[in-house]
């Protein structure tokens, strides 16, 4: 059977603010230079959550679209969407949260939320138009 | 010498509709939801071929990039373009045209279609802004 | 008071056909080519809807987003996505389901559903990525 | 002599929120949901700013456009980019920090700051991949 | 009868140079600083042609894409695509090829082999994903 | 620790040509078509450099973003903005500037600048909207 990749991107807007509070204050500033300004910046992420699978006989599908795509609305987008990363989501309160670690932990809460026989391959977030984090969960 | 992967990207517009002769009405609706509407939907398909090789000593290419558009245009795209892809397409009758399926088939038929040399690496197909799938042949 | 314009975008999939049926089949064929095909073909209608007026002294905007957005996916989206334009839309089955004829009565459709106050003064709908059409309700 | 618009799109990444200080928290939520949250959230503005006149037989152009660029960035991007624009940016501290009310004072700001015969004819925001505001300085 | 504005889009690949021979080297660096370096630079150019008029009861279009896009390649793109903007072009040989200029000839250019009734409403030509120009004719 | 892989984007414009000195005019022709034109045409070309790593626990990021995109602004950008890729870069002399060769030889190129411990895992070069490379280093 072959095995495919089936893609569904989301997005959300989000504050978020790079910030060591083990560091002084010099070394964060010199470190993420804006990107730790004290009152936060923002951003529009766009996320595309890969599963494979091999399509099934009966629907030609590897997996429903829609079941996909509300799981990732309930237990990404809806905790995310116009909220302070830093300070309003509870699953990303133990670690600052750029990019690379917001990858990371998207990966684990929804490889626990999809149904049985559903397999993330990978993670894809993009922060500006200029950047973007993959994660293939290894 | 370098491996590199060259992707060409070609786009086609068709209708389709996901439905399973063997299933009921009732159970149809319930699976695929609005994309089993009897009269049919549509999309901008974005398809990108991708093959791979080593770059010629006399050209700096891996392929002729002219030539790898004018087979996936004969081979892929005046097949489908402006079509219904449950009706009108002879070698996709045999399958629900999801997006998993049609890559599936556009690897077929692009394989059977290239010149000696050429090897497609990837098939990647674009059915909305919003969702893709990727097949790598396995 | 400055006066600015708004604009939403939505986005709908839907299959439709170019004919005329007062037209011979030759002459459908002859005018409007493939887009004449029997079995109709389809696109992801990007719809971008744009409200002009002066921005609320109490709220800073001249149109309640999340009340347009509402607005446009109930009286445009909902009627639209996943349909076949020829046959499923009472609302377009007096014309040719062509953009332009589309755009007009978008407009009308809207103008009649908007809270006073709010005046359209643009709708953009685009087919495909090589073509779209606005309307300025002239 | 033919009379042109010239635009030069740049973009920064800021931290808002839709709040009227006037009212109560209860009227806020009301009107503006989860934009009023209170640690903020952010966006990837983008920002096309058009201007008119003739091309100079001199040099082609309408503007020198590095010059043009040079002043969009010093008077506006280093301004409001890694910003709150809530509490950071002197010259929107008068207003709520809507696109409408950013794109009226970006207009005034600049019109201040171009060269003598440089003449802006359109300010264009974009907050989010689905919405953006027009000011025309009317 | 309401009146729309159709588009169509097209893109070229060419290359340029900003360089006025009646002035010193050193006038032209200082004027157009990289964009006149010796060897010339090049961009693919996105090319969007927009035409007026109202819908026929007949075909429900303002215009037959098909023509439009035929009389847009052979008039335009066959003229200008891989093609030195500065030595290749007759119909730009009097000029600094600048996209205001461009935009000029090629509104004229277009105007000339339109059939009787179609009537450009507007010509944008993008350079880079950060610059265009519109020409409204005037 | 997880593996994350990070991709920063640049751009740049510069013309080119496909010719091989040592095939006779009609050759090249015959070969590279409207490539092969005499005097050259242009890309806006996009260029995508993707480290991998392990996020820090300090930093929570796998390279300094801003580190990275210097380097290849210093390295890669300025050397091809705006230039004519078969004339004015001594490092691409030596072969027929591809995307092909060009994503090779800036792999090369950015491999011995980066700071150690940064590895690159992608080079991916888009030329048109419509075709792009990709080099993983081997």
């Amino acid at each position: 059977m072959p095995v495919l990749h089936l893609t569904r991107k989301e997005h959300f807007n989000a504050a978020h603010r790079l910030w060591n509070p083990n560091w002084s204050d010099e070394k964060n500033y010199e470190e993420f230079g804006i990107c730790a300004n004290p009152h936060f910046h923002g951003h529009n992420f766009d996320l595309y959550v890969t599963v494979k699978g091999s399509p099934s006989a009966d629907t030609g599908c590897i997996i429903n679209l829609k079941e996909l795509k509300d799981i990732i609305r309930k237990e990404i987008i809806e905790e995310l969407d116009h909220k302070n990363l830093n300070m309003d989501v509870p699953w990303l309160s133990h670690c600052i949260p750029s990019i690379e670690n917001m990858a990371v932990e998207i990966w684990k809460r929804l490889s626990a939320a999809l149904p049985e026989g559903a397999v993330i391959s990978k993670i894809t977030l993009w922060e500006t138009q200029n950047n973007f984090v993959e994660y293939y969960g290894e």
